[in-house]
């Protein structure tokens, strides 16, 4: 089961947690500075040193120049590679694990990027799990350190715990009151970074934000992890009161049901709107109005992106195949629970 | 079982057929000149020829002063009786049948408004019953009637053969086309009317268009319903030709399925929403992609009209209430079926 078919802790506003530690080894230079064969050379260590660590974890691992574009793009749709990775396959290599919660970047930006993801609101969990590969990484491995400076990486914001650690958000309502703008304000004097995951500042596809940790010079990982929980936990809280508000108005649970009607009925359905309806059905859906299972929705949400869907169908298919595919899958999975 | 419930010939495209007789007692003046009292009389003479014609009908009398005001709409919206009708009940009654395919207006413009119903394209059969009515009454009573002139009514378009006829057409693809405004201008020079049910001739809500005989004098009753009756399918055929080009197109298709999703799923939803998206769904089970009976559909929007949904509830709701009911009538309504 992928991660993102569960549900976790206070997955009404929190879709997932993600922790990302960035590592490099000690002899070896900066991936911008290495050859593809030395690259790869770096991968081999890192493969050998990651397969073996205990961790309880199955990971498969596969260099990149062996995936399609397609299947490459798919990985980084569902928050598994960074789009950069996706986008040149030379010298890199991904360990993955069988659930999806563990992905492992080697010669990204850095040697190593270790990150965990995992459904809900689930910093300790995701922070622990990705400590063990950490430490399987120290114990064999000589690290980049510097004892003023801390964990050293290639981009000087990554300095110091090397850690990234962040959250994705489901924010309809505060997205709807317009105040997503002000809470991002807030939240950067916090040292916390609020934005969208998908369409730009001027237009919040799907009322989807990502909170991630901004700060890892002079702070501690737990305190970071500790900080980003604190806040995470107070912008749900809002995100619940504003709800209650908007459901108060017949015409904004006219919305909800209309959104849920497009989606069940539909004969092709572009992926913006696809992200924006769900979300009202979500919203819907995570505070007792439409009766159905967030995991699946979480589930629809990655698997209906368009490389993904691609991907699956083992084809380069059309925007309007795509758009009916979509269609036809959103109303089969939505039907189904029903 | 109403008419409306049922389904006709031509159905796809016709909805209903009616035709309507004006006829005055030659020892009376024209309603206009009659005081209430006058009226009431005239009223009197008439019921008790119609209740005692050999129609097969059951007709029930009901004097409009005993009918409340939304009650009297709701009959206006059903197409009973016109809006003028409804509008002032002093001296005025109604025959109508139990199926209320016939409904016999007393005392409206002129004496008698004789009117027969019926679903689909079905000319001759609406003349025939119709004709009953008319016989009973010139058996019993003198007729207003000139040799030159034909039956005498107090609006002089009606002059001559008194009879209206008209058909009610579902005209989704030419409207779709934009050549109704073409259309009705063709069937001027035949001698008939083609007009917007509802809407303005700026925007045609629900795509429904009545075509009417507008010449009476100089014609006899059957080559007025054969003209019309020959041109009904001509236009009949038109929108068919139409229609199968339009769903080629992925995207109408889409359209029909989204008007669907919103009807089965919204929360609430105004009169003109409510007309222009069944109009889609119509014409997508006329042409087999919906699988919802017509008749259905034909019923709901005469039900979902907003002095009937008053006068079904017994009350008088606002505009939101009724929106609210309409909604959940019209998802109960068509999630039945399917």
């Amino acid at each position: 089961m992928k991660w993102y078919s569960n549900k976790g802790e206070h997955s009404d506003v929190v879709l997932s947690t993600r922790i990302r530690f960035a590592r490099n080894l000690k002899d070896y230079p900066f991936p911008a500075r290495l050859s593809t064969v030395e690259k790869e050379k770096v991968n081999e260590i890192m493969r050998d040193i990651f397969l073996a660590a205990d961790s309880g974890e199955k990971l498969t691992y596969t260099e990149m120049k062996a995936l399609s574009s397609v299947a490459a793009v798919s990985l980084a749709e569902k928050h598994l590679i960074s789009p950069e990775f996706a986008s040149d396959p030379n010298g890199r290599a991904l360990l993955l694990s069988e659930d999806e919660d563990v992905s492992i970047m080697l010669c990204e930006e850095d040697h190593a990027r270790i990150q965990v993801i995992l459904p809900g609101l689930a910093l300790e969990d995701a922070y622990e799990k990705a400590l063990k590969f950490d430490k399987a990484l120290e114990e064999k491995a000589a690290i980049a350190f510097d004892r003023n400076l801390g964990y050293l990486t290639q981009c000087p914001t990554n300095l110091g715990t090397g850690m990234r650690a962040s959250v994705m958000l489901h924010l309809p309502a505060l997205a709807e009151n317009g105040v997503i703008a002000r809470l991002a304000a807030t939240v950067a004097k916090l040292g916390l970074t609020l934005r969208g995951v998908y369409g730009n500042t001027s237009r919040f596809v799907g009322s989807l934000f990502q909170l991630s940790n901004q700060v890892t010079l002079g702070i501690s990982e737990q305190a970071a992890v500790q900080n980003l929980n604190a806040i995470a936990l107070q912008i749900a809280e809002q995100e619940t009161q504003a709800r209650q508000a908007l459901l108060k108005d017949d015409a904004f649970i006219d919305r909800i049901w209309r959104a849920y009607g497009i989606l069940t009925s539909a004969h092709m359905i572009g992926c913006d709107e696809f992200c924006d309806l769900l979300s009202l059905v979500r919203l819907g859906a995570a505070q007792g109005i439409v009766d159905l299972p967030l995991e699946t929705l979480s589930r629809l949400l990655i698997e209906m992106q368009p490389a993904t869907i691609n991907a699956k169908q083992g084809e380069s298919l059309s925007q309007r195949e795509r758009d009916v595919f979509r269609a036809e899958a959103v109303k089969k999975a939505l039907s189904r629970k029903q």
